[in-house]
């Protein structure tokens, strides 16, 4: 049993291609029926405005597992600590014996959910484009637009957030680590009509993308919402684009886009919807014009945390980290 | 963040009064209340007769909770490992930040289990008998024996396993333990005929126990069902019984005898039903007469997983053990 710290795991894992593509066969895998995912476990602390999810998957063909903690305590930031914290467990799938726990404080899932922004981009993003936004200023915000740049060039950054500070601040942090010119603006309406792809990273309970704003050639990537009280997009938007991909449509029906849209009646629970695996296995084709209008609801799935999980714990060997118990 | 390894956590936490009490004020929190508590997450690996259960439990007062991880991958002894293993992270309460890591292998829920078990027979079993039985002969039936005695002082230790050799073993090495005269029998009928207070700890799927066995004064606490295929006693023997007692009235439904009880008509999904929480928080009474026969279904709670990991970390740092990462 290996036991790995924050830092040697950020050492030895970044936001890569390689985590990009490790993701991307994670998804092609779920949509194949590769993958064993049960319903995350979720415990509140509303006393501390506390939840901790545990998530997990087994991916055919990969020698282990994990199983995933992660924390959102919304008191903490008040403390001078950071709200989100985790760690990941990877169990040896023939005999369930715990192989390695990763204590990465969450840098793990901010690196596989950036890499899934990565792989939705890829596949649904204009081929070319002059302008990117993000709507949310925070940690993942960054790392989406930092993930946009591995697999399309672009010119502009446009930013926006609730907080005008936190705006300025990521918008001098992306210029300084993308080399892109980064904006910030005053409403997420001139992020969404302004931009080709834009990316919301945001822990919203209502929506701040109006579908009068769609406009044609646009994608979307939809990364807060993953909790029954969520929403970043009003529901009407959805029948209203082209395409609608989600990376787990169950998920995204409990804890996602899916949820308001069905809720607010606008489209059914029964709807078919594309799952991004379906297009990273070739399965269905990915954009199919310049006009298309797209949209791509990521809640976070097991099977990144497992894809991830292994990348990391074979590249920590490799280095010769880790302590054995 | 500390890492315990699983020799510290043996030489830190045993089977004795504290751990009892530990658990027993934890059924008292579940039943006043107190504890928010998930459905457990489970997670197959069929092609390697594979399974991992998670759990978790908040209880109110404490300042962690924890989240185990536990498995059963039956193909095991096979390769010469045991079929269990596992662990448990402790979290802080107020902020979700990752506490210890306890890699216990499974230890601390035999532990916890175990003192389950004391505690039904401290309000449940006669306070005076003569026998105690035993049905299945593993490391968790031996844990009971042990539990047994430290509630209650008998004279007599029947012991059957579907494997008579594990029997004679189990035999030995519980004389040795505890100093009482242990016999290994023929059959289940006997254990349960001859004995005033039985415990069952076996991976049936199918009745070992019949109602017409069920005699006046007896008290059968009943620990191997867990899953939604395990039975261990006839349905037919819950309406039997005077009470019928159980740690947690959701899970037994689900996982534990009621399960099967309701499954073969025997008592209605809404009939009420004892839990363990209501005797020992003092709120209904244990045992009321000699005559009473009584049964408790102990399906295992993330309640007592938190008690015992907060006792053991409590007990670790106390002796100076411990990793810190």
């Amino acid at each position: 049993m290996w036991v790995f710290s924050h830092k040697e795991i950020q050492n030895a894992v970044r936001l890569d291609p390689e985590a990009v593509r490790a993701v991307e066969k994670g998804f092609s895998s779920l949509a194949e029926g590769g993958v064993r995912m049960p319903p995350i476990l979720r415990v509140d602390v509303p006393e501390h405005r506390g939840e901790v999810d545990v998530k997990t998957a087994v991916v055919k063909g990969e020698p282990y597992f994990a199983i995933k903690m992660s924390s959102g305590f919304f008191h903490n930031p008040e403390r001078g600590l950071p709200s989100g914290s985790g760690m990941m467990v990877l169990l040896d799938v023939e005999t369930g014996i715990p192989e390695a726990v990763l204590l990465d404080n969450g840098y793990l899932t901010d690196v596989r959910t950036a890499a899934a922004g990565a792989v939705a981009a890829r596949h649904l993003a204009p081929a070319e484009f002059d302008t990117a936004g993000v709507i949310g200023a925070g940690a993942q915000a960054r790392h989406q637009i930092r993930a946009l740049t591995l697999v399309r060039r672009f010119r502009r950054i446009l930013v926006w957030s609730r907080n005008r500070e936190r705006a300025e601040t990521c918008v001098r942090d992306l210029e300084r680590e993308t080399g892109v010119e980064a904006v910030a603006v005053s409403d997420p309406e001139s992020v969404v009509r302004k931009a080709q792809v834009v990316v919301t990273s945001t822990p919203s309970s209502r929506p701040l993308i109006r579908k009068e704003w769609l406009h044609p050639g646009l994608h979307v990537t939809l990364m807060g919402s993953d909790a029954e009280h969520k929403q970043e997009i009003e529901g009407a938007a959805i029948p209203r684009a082209d395409r609608f991909v989600c990376d787990s449509r169950e998920q995204s029906l409990r804890l996602g886009e899916l949820r308001s849209a069905v809720a607010e009646g606008w489209i059914g629970k029964e709807e078919k919807v594309t799952e991004l695996g379906a297009i990273t296995s070739g399965r269905l084709p990915g954009r199919t014009s310049e006009k298309e209008i797209t949209l791509c609801d990521l809640t976070g799935t097991g099977v990144q945390d497992t894809v991830i999980a292994i990348l990391a714990y074979r590249r920590l060997r490799n280095r010769g980290d880790g302590t054995r118990f």
